[in-house]
């Protein structure tokens, strides 16, 4: 059996019938380089948008599970005429839905995870020389529910079908060139990366970087497959290699910074410090299915047996973060609340800095240098983080890029050095 | 249990998502009447031209396979949002494709037959109090194989629920108010049947009334399903019921009178009068999938030993006639063949005609007083079609109105009288 590659095409790359024309060339090509291929796609463009249109037209509050029915159909679409467009350039291809292939997710509608793929159909016509068109985002339960997978969903069909199949390789095509060391829009020096370890992607990619869905790059990790973001417009381009840290050789303690303006930061004063307290805040927030990412707990009134507790959410649940908050006043007897949206998270990320003492130091120092004052500080294995004020975010970005060594001009060019994966 | 009724909405009543509102009010009302429902719907509106034209974008011949995939997302779209309006009033609602649900069919794309519908997850929804919203159109092979039903599909899958849930009736809902005497727009007397047969319906929908699709009249029959076709517009209207003739108290010979302007005549020359010829040609076509209407063989030449052979078609169908003709002229050695696309076919229609002689001597005297040449004649039990000058038709269906008693003013008023199915 040839060796499997999966790609996967976004809604901007199969907007319209010319695109799709276009898509179906670069599936011809890869077959051609004597793989077998299993194509993976999104809803064309705006179909998604124009489909929640209606359903808000109908309900103010659509149920989950009809909203996934009525989502699921636009990938139906764009598989079948991927699936036309190959067979007119002469290529056999057939489509498939997630209920056809046996892409069993959780019984959680709009956000659900695969659980199990099956893959005997999709070998059967990979075997018959038949490139195999998926739609993504979708999937199904065991009675046969339909499900989608939520933001990122594609891309996480796609890795988790190159898993499943033990492909070779899996590329994600779309409309950025590889993964960057920032933000090319702050940093013009950025540099792309060859490549980058599963960790280390993960973490950019929840600082903020927004090139592959987190969920997608877990579900890498977790089938140890190899992951190639390139571009859909400069298909000779091998983009970024997402692959184990094992087999990387690291080069610098830091890979790439990312700054994220998607939270806001709430801070809790003169809370009595009892057992409990923080539970029953972080209790409260989890049930209403808030997440928080950094979380400081400060000694602030020693006298008075009070602490303050500062934390960052997603902007968007600052309403429903207040509710809880007003609900517990009782509990936690707390003084006073503030909430400051003018706060960045500028995260540092690299899976070099293990075992390499100051990266921090040197993160800290760098950002006081230029006047920028660090207001929260959290830290893992591979990344360290720092809430500053929101408008000095891309002025933090730029110093700390420099400092680790990641403008373009400090990079030597390795084109071609690494493995063709 | 409670009484099952199957309502089915065509493309024109869920257009857009006000019409789809209004098509839950009908449904809730016929609920609240104290049945369970089961809801069958076509695809929005315009859906399916555009997704026709989109294919017709990528490929001047798509495979038909890939149009299944593609045409039965649009039911998709409209099931899931008639779920959300019922939801939004305050009905329970619950969507389901052919998947799902288990409607099968033969391995037969774009036009293929229902063989087994599976009933226990919709009889489990309505025990759940849920009104159940079924994609019309669409099925599917044992072997997970998307297929479509062809012409008139939704009609049939609405029919062939109605049959396997053992429904008190399935409900057509449609622009018209019923089934009418003869086409309202050429005869303005033309009356609103109460209620007619599963074979005159038959005959009249092969005879070019299009309220109903013949298919889905053979499934009522299959199932001895008793079926209302009613407007979607004025739904207080019990518009005309289609059952089984022993369920019905026959009364005029004749029922309807259809006029079908979309064959043509193809006349063949002096054929050799050999065993055989006649078998040729009619295979020959066959096997070009062009059905052949009306049949007549002539001895035009004695003398010669030769006969005339003319035949009727659908006008789409004449390019590959021809080709056909012309391939066989060896075997059939004629010496013209004309074509005569200037014909309508005039039918009368009614089980009322068994057993009474002179039903077709009338039509014949009837066409000759007003001066129209009949070209060709076929009966079966309860028709007669004549062929005549397209430019005499309308004349011709007049005629035949008031001659058997059809007219508006020439049935009684029996509103109420029949008994309420």
């Amino acid at each position: 059996m040839k060796d499997i590659i999966v790609q996967k095409f976004g809604g901007t790359s199969v907007a319209d019938t010319d695109k799709i024309k276009n898509v179906a060339k670069a599936v011809i090509k890869e077959k051609n380089l004597g793989h077998s291929v299993v194509v993976v796609v999104s809803a064309m463009g705006h179909t998604t948008d124009m489909l929640v249109k209606l359903a808000k037209e109908i309900s103010p509050n659509p149920s989950s599970r009809e909203m996934d029915m009525l989502l699921s159909t636009g990938e139906g679409v764009s598989i079948a005429l991927l699936a036309m467009a190959l067979q007119a350039q002469g290529c056999n291809a057939v489509s498939m839905n997630a209920m056809q292939v046996g892409i069993f997710t959780e019984k959680i509608h709009s956000k659900a995870r695969i659980l199990e793929i099956k893959t005997d159909r999709i070998i059967q016509h990979l075997e018959n020389d038949e490139v195999v068109v998926i739609a993504g985002f979708q999937g199904i339960t065991e009675d046969m529910e339909i499900t989608t997978l939520g933001r990122g969903g594609s891309d996480t069909s796609a890795v988790a079908l190159a898993g499943a199949l033990g492909a070779k390789r899996c590329d994600i095509y779309t409309d950025v060139e590889g993964v960057y060391t920032t933000d090319p829009r702050i940093v013009p020096c950025a540099s792309k990366l060859k490549e980058i370890s599963y960790e280390e992607m993960m973490e950019l990619a929840y600082g903020g970087a927004n090139v592959l869905h987190p969920r997608a790059v877990e579900t890498a990790m977790k089938y140890n497959a190899p992951v190639r973001v390139r571009s859909t417009f400069k298909t000779d381009d091998l983009g970024t290699l997402i692959l184990g840290a094992d087999k990387m050789e690291l080069q610098k303690p830091v890979t790439g910074v990312a700054s994220d303006l998607s939270g806001l930061r709430i801070v809790v004063c003169d809370v009595q410090d009892n057992p409990g307290t923080a539970a029953s805040l972080f209790d409260g927030l989890a049930a209403e299915n808030i997440s928080v990412d950094m979380i400081i707990q400060s000694y602030a009134r020693k006298d008075l047996n009070t602490n303050d507790i500062a934390f960052t959410i997603d902007r968007g649940d600052v309403k429903k973060a207040m509710a809880v908050i007003e609900k517990i006043k009782p509990d936690l007897n707390y003084s006073a609340v503030y909430v400051d949206d003018e706060i960045a998270k500028i995260s540092i990320v690299g899976a070099g800095m293990i075992g390499r003492p100051g990266i921090a130091a040197k993160m800290f120092r760098t950002l006081a240098n230029i006047g920028i004052n660090i207001k929260m500080i959290a830290t893992s294995e591979i990344k360290v983080s720092c809430l500053v004020d929101k408008d000095r975010a891309n002025d933090a970005v730029e110093a700390l890029h420099t400092v680790f060594g990641l403008d373009s001009d400090q990079i030597a060019d390795v084109k071609g050095d690494l493995p063709n994966i």
